[in-house]
């Protein structure tokens, strides 16, 4: 089954709009083990739509559309879709009522603009909304010679309208369509401090049994930057509690393998495995930050509930205020040394259980004879003497800091684990 | 003139990568004040990629690649060129001792992968990298009844050497060919503080003068979240002196209207415009961070040479640590008085001439009785008692934190200007 993707827009043409969309729908797609060798983006105008939706079923099954299905004038998929259908418009008085009844939840009242969002090409099937007021559609049509059914999915334009919708109507239509009766599921697990080529190497048994196995699982790296390396498994499954029963069993595999290395899943970030284990253990901390300047308090915070561990962050980016105000004497700042002291301090000064400091040359030049890069993370656990650890980052100034402020979390974490 | 763009790359089919580079193409192509109607992402497979390019051409005057450059096998965007245009690709010496040199530089060895960069179809004249290794190509051609000649540019895929070529080679030629003989140059205004349909009506004297002119000069808003309210001018003049003379003209009397609500000019930030102020006054500045957790003292450590005014920050997300650290007695730690408690703590205890402190409600739930996007900030200015200013922001909790980030630098800003 080919698949291909017309966003619509003339915001995206213009660039005050870059197409997320088209790069979250080429995922999901591949995920299905659908085929997808085209994405268009068109402005917001009838003939072109028009044709770039011709143009499409020429060489597809099906497209999915998003964006134009707005209440303005300049909205205008649903005619540009009824026009390639052959078929007229239909206002539908269920659909009207569900549009109004979206305004009436927000304590609005329906503008007569958006009336126009109850309207469905004849022979189309609308998608209810959960989230705005545009219903999507899915519009089944035959052009070809043979005979055979064509399909174009409508979906809304913002972003978590269309992804909601996608995931929930279209997908299980798409799988029917191309004659498969499963369920797709897949599932992130997240690493930092392996090198993809490295991760690749440890899971290859995985990998080798997944191909003897006729691959009801697949595996895919996504490396992340300062988000570390996802590995993706994605299940076909004849319905979610067996997608779930081997999602499990092949995280069971990998946890086993790469231990962990492994720090959350799917949307779990760092500092929420670090919240996690320190509210679990009844730990407070407190951070001494120098070249990471407030970046890693600034993690900590963005998990909700912070305040029932996190104490503060002395961003003590002089040297005087090392000095001064969390005792550090070692003569250079940017040393093994300096980051225990700062570790101590701050434990001590923010009456913390714990405290992590962070130290280092962020670049672009040398401080104290060290290369950009460098940086010394220092870790005070309850009533013990603090140490530290060396580590020489990549990247630029900007880099070297979010680099930094994981790596420190990362290293907190695996003594949380330890322990 | 219609100009298309066709980005080449699997990896943007599978969503591994945003198209960022079709949407700076586009902002780009409008600025030139040329038509763009289609946008298409083909994978790196030649048949469709010729397909793509012959659809495009169908359509359009001129078409920009950009991907597909690269030394592996599965970059083939010139063999597939090549083949649209009917002409062998032939290894250009010149070319290939500039790839080479390009390796050397780096103090490394080209592969000899890396020879096929400097493939040219026959006819096609390459833009010389400045950046990275694969040279960019223009490639005239003729396929229309009539006998006219269109184009193919080839850029590479990476964002940085792609920006750099269109600009210095494609800009000019395509304005050669679109028969125009000026040059475009635009310059960014960056406001904050002011609602777009506020900004909008101040500057309409503006404006309708351009309008009167005959618009050697457009103005467009770009409302941009956190950033603020971007006023972007395009000039078109015969050359860059005069570009210069008209944006200039321009850029005077919108800051005649505008006054300070003006942060920066183009790529400078709010912590630049901040870090230019305290150092021209040559004064130090701490922070004293509750609800904002680091976030500010991170933005102002971005900007280089940063530790030439600024000492630190304390952030003081324990309510003990606002009391212990800072001396704040108000009863209240999300109040008017903690705000300029916390300024006038942070200016004695990181022993710096000013104090900058936020404190508030990032939510999503009240505290203290206020609601969620409350946010106060306190100002201790040298060797005066500390003021502090309440504001209600919108959004969030990340949001909140960040536009309190930026509100509490152009509250220091603006202060900074008037004194």
């Amino acid at each position: 089954m080919i698949v291909e993707v017309v966003a619509v827009g003339t915001e995206l043409l213009l660039g005050q709009l870059v197409n997320t969309n088209a790069a979250w729908l080429g995922e999901r797609l591949a995920e299905l083990g659908v085929d997808c060798y085209f994405q268009t983006t068109v402005g917001d105008n009838q003939a072109r739509i028009v044709a770039a939706l011709e143009h499409a079923l020429e060489r597809s099954d099906a497209v999915v559309t998003c964006g134009g299905l707005g209440p303005t004038q300049d909205d205008i998929t649903r005619e540009a879709v009824a026009e390639v259908m052959g078929v007229p418009l239909i206002r539908d008085p269920q659909l009207l009522e569900a549009v109004r009844a979206a305004f009436v939840y927000r304590g609005r009242k329906m503008p007569p603009n958006n009336e126009r969002q109850a309207d469905v090409p004849r022979g189309a099937t609308a998608i209810p909304q959960k989230r705005g007021t545009a219903p999507g559609l899915i519009c089944p049509l035959r052009r070809r010679g043979d005979g055979s059914e064509q399909v174009i999915y409508v979906l809304p334009g913002p972003p978590g309208e269309m992804k909601e919708m996608f995931d929930r109507a279209v997908v299980p239509d798409l799988l029917q369509r191309a004659g498969t009766r499963h369920v797709i599921a897949s599932r992130t697990l997240r690493t930092w401090g392996i090198a993809e080529s490295t991760l690749a190497e440890r899971v290859s048994p995985v990998f080798d049994e997944l191909e003897k196995e006729g691959a009801p699982v697949t595996l895919a790296f996504q490396a992340s930057g300062i988000e570390g390396i996802k590995i993706r498994l994605t299940a076909k499954a004849v319905d979610v509690d067996e997608a779930k029963v081997v999602l499990d069993a092949k995280e069971a595999q990998l946890r086993d393998i790469l231990g962990n290395l492994i720090f959350g899943i799917d949307d779990e970030t760092m500092e929420t495995a670090v919240a996690r284990l320190l509210e679990r253990a009844n730990l407070s901390i407190a951070l001494a930050e120098s070249l990471t300047g407030g970046l890693a308090a600034a993690r900590i915070v963005s998990v909700a509930g912070a305040s029932r561990f996190f104490k503060g962050s002395i961003v003590c980016y002089d040297t005087e205020v090392k000095r001064r105000l969390l005792s550090v004497s070692a003569p250079l700042v940017v040393s093994e040394e300096a980051a225990k002291q700062m570790a101590e301090g701050v434990r001590t000064v923010l009456d913390a259980d714990i405290g992590l400091a962070l130290t280092g040359v962020a670049g672009p030049t040398p401080q104290e004879d060290q290369p950009p890069g460098t940086v010394f993370i220092g870790l005070a656990l309850p009533n013990l003497p603090a140490y530290a650890v060396r580590l020489l980052l990549p990247g630029d100034r900007q880099q070297v800091r979010e680099f930094a402020v994981i790596s420190a979390l990362d290293a907190l974490r695996k003594r949380l684990l330890d322990t």
